[in-house]
């Protein structure tokens, strides 16, 4: 299903097509074909065009964003072709008959002239910088525009969104992608799985995308499961062999009824475990039956301490006896925070009085609509929880379900063109450009800048003045101890520049979790975060204002 | 694409599988596939569970919902088979050694015993009562639980939030879906789409979507191709056919030119028009020239009134004079109601002054960020907009991100299931039930009751005791003068029951548009809609806290 198809590269390597075999170039917007068809008509199809795709406002308040969605459009690209059907849709639905020449044009048309320039997947971004720069004749690349967008819109929306719940849960917590059940369709699931695990989780429980991409899988089971047992006299098969395969016990049932009995004397327990319920007494023993070495409750089906708790307990301390070890337990109600500490304490006790080494170290999962106020608040609370299952509010973006991203045409037959706007931060920066990342003394980020191709790169260790694109006043010069070159050649196109390599799911997790720690905590932090400053070169910014007011109406007071 | 798969069901006809491929057996949650296992090893897992699929609230503030998504499901069930390679993945994923008796089990399930009751696509529905009922051996019906809720909630969320669109911009009004490139993925793009048109729209910029589902299409040009003209000698072919074909108009520039010369000298149009942009006036005219038939300009790239309306005027009249008739404007930016009504009195001196019927009545398209409440808002200023282009605050359902589906045991084995909680919103109503919409005089629905199953149906005319299924106070007497079932049976399993068919796309959203008109207007409007009433009968009222009682501890005060 990966691979619809596939294209040989300059390097030799094929690309398999994008992950969803729906990604054609019919997922495009209509006008992008009228547009086309105007342009081929006009003799101007062919004409060279460069578009910068990026985004204008980093997303859920803060002041960066996680850059993901580029493999999927190489993918695309590598392998861009219409099909017959394809083309007959066309031709019954450009409103307009249009002529045959056209058609013969678009069925000609691939991607091997385009070329598509870069910033690494994975990598922390910023406004206005071109993540994309696409070059190539114009009716194709403006074909590009739409599945481009939509590729790299939420994708980044979603690696960021991982990344800020990273942030606030904090390095040592595991955190679990819940989400497929609540995502944006079929693939708004799938997707919300890859780049949430970019962005710093952990593991999902979308079988799919563990398939698909090689992320580990989690989960164990429902209140279904809970309440599709009556009583323990369901459980038929009650043998179960040690760990160690020394001998088997014959009655599991009455192992963990036994434990439950030990509770009832038990001092430090407080007695009352004596009502627990017993479907879910029977759902617990059946499910550790069948999965002894990763025995994970739920256990608020009834009520977490009074039922729930005792029942995994004593489950658990029968699987103990038996050589096993329970994973622990899930919370998915209640007041989260209170509850772990209760577990906590209830399972050190245990540990204690029964003299179970770990035991009190067992993990403690929290679901249940989490998002990254509710684990801030978690933490403000203090609270006992190892691992947070997080579903809708990551995979939908529920704080902010859409980036704004966009594409622009800067330069068209190596003239630069600007789109002006009453709106500044409407207003496109010119050009095709470089961009450069300059870090500081002490290993930071400072700020990206953008020059003209054309310009000399900046170097280390000489003073470099960096403008504010728009606003005149704001400058500052800096002295870079380490540049890096932001956009790098991913389709070559009919040139002969080096393509990359797109690296695996994994390292793509790995520059993204080493770049987010490399960030200024000021940029990071959730209040009033710092802004990364985004810059122009001297020269770029003389030419970007020297193009707005030739184009920009000189208005009129009446 | 659309159909990967088909399977001969009861009524001889056969069902593709589902629009997307990736859905497949293996888009669910990992612990359905662990509970799967446990079910087998108690060997519980062909036990005969009834499961119920419901949502809790109405989204978006509002106090009805469309149910979408059903075509989606029954299309999945039809065709549900694991292939060898699920097989594979699931062996090696399962975190247990999972025994091979069970993995031959998985190879062999299907659908086949699966019975699905559904209430018709396209209809109002309301929270709690269940839009599926799936009946079905425990471990199967699991595993679909979670691609039917992924399927449904994205679906019925944007189905609504169209519908409500819908209902602010109002039935004269043209609604154009244009999210594709903002939408959470490539299906949360084609799914938007489809199920925007369900809600209302009337068409989308979506090529994929156009063709997959035969959805109207729209759209004609963007900013970028305004700026990828740079004046309008680039124009070589200038020769335009007159519309009825009878001669050929050499130069359709200069015809263009000669018309902005004319505005120079209007009285009415009180000059100003001579410093138009020449990108622009080249962009139109190059458009104008390829889609003599359908000329709709976007006219903001640079000053709407002083650059882009005279701009499109002049090719307009170009136009006319060849005896084409141009469709009108589309506005991206700006305050629009202004700016439309500004328009509107240009177009309508135009028309005065050079004698032109219909020119004032062009149209005019408004997009740019739109939703509910800006449609609302332009509303109470006033304005000439024809047509909306809506885009991310559509199809993300930027307000509201998600629809809380769940899918919740209510039988196994005969035997009814309640959830109980400490929220009594999150308790579940039990047992197997129909479901009745009952109608007033009027002619409106005046409440939805659920019954036991094996209760008999209410009868028109008979006073019938609906109660709040768990608010003891709240109930009511109604005599329906009509009554309808609400449940039909989609996929019939084992069992000898009819099917419904699918219905085509289009009778569905009729269905929608007919159901939104007969609804009373105060469940309908924005502002403290009074809510509709969900029921139970008296006899499930009884059942569902007798069996409450029973699952629930009971408290002790410490």
């Amino acid at each position: 299903m990966a691979a619809k198809g596939s294209k040989k590269k300059n390097s030799g390597r094929r690309i398999p097509g994008p992950t969803n075999p729906m990604v054609t170039p019919m997922l495009t917007d209509q006008y992008q074909f009228t547009m086309a068809y105007a342009y081929w008509k006009a003799g101007k199809h062919l004409e060279r065009a460069v578009f910068d795709l990026y985004f204008r406002k980093n997303p859920f308040g803060g002041e960066y964003t996680i850059f993901a969605g580029l493999e999927e459009c190489v993918r695309f690209v590598a392998n861009y072709k219409l099909s017959k059907e394809d083309i007959d849709y066309v031709k019954n639905n450009l409103s307009v008959s249009c002529e045959e020449g056209f058609l013969d044009y678009l069925r000609g048309i691939d991607c091997s002239e385009v070329e598509v320039y870069a910033i690494p997947e994975g990598s922390v971004v910023f406004p206005k910088v071109p993540l994309l720069r696409v070059e190539g004749p114009i009716a194709v690349v403006q074909l590009l525009e739409t599945p481009f967008v939509n590729l790299i819109n939420f994708a980044s929306l979603v690696a960021t969104n991982a990344a800020r719940h990273r942030f606030v849960a904090g390095k040592s917590k595991t955190l679990l992608e819940f989400g497929l059940r609540r995502a944006q369709g079929p693939d708004g699931g799938i997707g919300a799985s890859k780049y949430s695990y970019i962005g710093g989780f952990d593991a999902t429980s979308n079988v799919a995308a563990g398939m698909l991409f090689g992320i580990p899988l989690c989960g164990t089971h429902s209140h279904a499961f809970v309440s599709s047992f009556m009583s323990l006299d369901e459980i038929k098969d009650k043998s179960l062999l040690r760990k160690d395969g020394s001998s088997t016990c014959k009655d599991f049932v009455s192992l963990v009824q036994s434990w439950l009995k030990k509770f009832e004397r038990s001092n430090s327990l407080r007695g009352n475990f004596a009502e627990t319920n017993q479907s879910e007494l029977a759902a617990f023993t059946s499910y550790a039956w069948a999965f002894p070495d990763n025995f994970l409750a739920l256990v608020d089906t009834y009520d977490v301490m009074r039922s729930g708790i005792p029942n995994f307990c004593a489950v658990a301390l029968a699987l103990s006896d038996l050589g096993y070890k329970a994973i622990g337990i899930r919370l998915d109600s209640g007041d989260l925070a209170y509850l772990s500490c209760e577990v906590r304490k209830l399972f050190c006790s245990i540990e204690k009085e029964f003299g179970l080494p770990g035991f009190g170290k067992m993990s403690i999962t929290a679901s249940n609509d989490l998002n990254e106020e509710t684990l801030d608040a978690l933490n403000k609370q203090g609270h006992e929880i190892d691992a947070y299952g997080i579903g809708t509010y990551l995979v939908t973006c529920y704080a902010q379900a859409a980036l704004g991203v966009v594409f622009k045409l800067v330069e068209i037959n190596n003239k630069p063109r600007i789109k002006i706007s009453e709106a500044v931060s409407k207003v496109t920066i010119p050009c095709k450009k470089r961009i450069y990342r300059l870090y500081g003394k002490e290993g930071y980020a400072l700020v990206d800048i953008m020059t003209r191709e054309s310009e000399p790169p900046p170097k280390v260790g000489e003073r470099i003045l960096c403008r504010h694109p728009f606003e005149e006043s704001k400058r500052a010069y800096v002295v870079p101890q380490k540049i890096e070159e932001l956009l790098s050649c991913y389709c070559a196109g009919s040139s002969d520049k080096k393509e990359e390599t797109l690296p695996p799911l994994k390292e793509i997790r790995e520059r993204c979790i080493k770049q987010l720690e490399q960030m200024r905590s000021d940029h990071m932090r959730r209040l009033n975060p710092t802004p990364y400053k985004v810059s122009v070169s001297a020269k770029l910014y003389d030419f970007i204002h020297f193009l707005w007011l030739d184009e920009a109406p000189v208005g009129e007071l009446l």
